[in-house]
């Protein structure tokens, strides 16, 4: 993405980058956390028959789908940024029913919790190699979330079709 | 939010925040614009006759209703971070078409590009006082952007819902 800034601006900018964390390692961990703990809510808010046959658009997947994609995302993020490995997915693995959904989402949260700590801070800045480009790790690791607050989102709207009142998104 | 750790583990996070920080003061404002460049794909992707009219799942809003308050949530946070003061937006004054909503969007995205450097880095470590709540700042404008993010991906859903392929989230 290009930014527009003149000479002085610019440097304006890279002074403050020097000096200012917007997001530390630990707010990172809170932010992360704290969507997972929504997303969680969003996926338990679906019926048991509706959440891998439902969707309110199709093409689009089922929530439970959607899910099974932000569980792997999450977990390769988690590995990557222990050991600077992003290997690919494998997505045919995915769980196919609520109960396994909730289940293996519950066990990386654990993990998460568990594991953080020993990320080397160093490692977000360093470039990764994910299956779907290099970026630093800390990109890879907001968009993570990002793409799970997007997809999560899509869930609101599929449980509004089912006449289902949503989980409050501020809430965390 | 609670996040369960041992002593030993906070002692360790504690450490980490010390020296690591995830998103910087750049990066957070990359981070925003790309946000902001695929939000007004976006809403420049519904029809003119179905951003104010069109709901997927009532009793949802619009997109375009929803567009207005992602343009006025930005506006307050640029504002909170160059200020301090973060005064409820006058939600009656949204815009009401299409072209009124993608030029004020313009016009603020010009001011953060603009006026950003001008943001005391501090301000992102201090407590501030939103319409809905006490929190660091870094959290509210974070906050902004996950707000941003949730109801564009509601959009998908809506576009979707009327046959039309929405803008590819990965690109920024």
């Amino acid at each position: 993405m290009h930014v527009k800034v003149d000479a002085e601006v610019k440097e304006m900018t890279k002074l403050a980058v020097a000096s200012a964390p917007v997001m530390t390692t630990e707010g990172f961990l809170q932010h992360w956390l704290g969507h997972r703990a929504l997303t969680r809510r969003v996926i338990a808010a679906f019926p048991e028959d509706q959440l891998f046959t439902f969707t309110a658009a199709p093409p689009m997947r089922t929530f439970g789908e959607l899910g099974g994609e932000l569980h792997f995302v999450s977990e390769m993020t988690l590995v990557g940024l222990l050991t600077g490995e992003w290997p690919e997915p494998d997505w045919s693995a995915a769980p196919k029913d609520k109960a396994s959904l909730l289940e293996a989402w519950d066990a990386l949260s654990a993990r998460i919790e568990q594991d953080f700590a020993k990320v080397d801070p160093a490692v977000f800045g360093t470039v990764s190699s994910l299956p779907w480009g290099q970026m630093p790790a800390w990109v890879a690791a907001i968009y993570a979330v990002d793409n799970e607050i997007h997809h999560r989102g899509q869930g609101y709207v599929y449980l509004r079709s089912l006449g289902i009142e949503p989980p409050a998104f501020y809430e965390r």
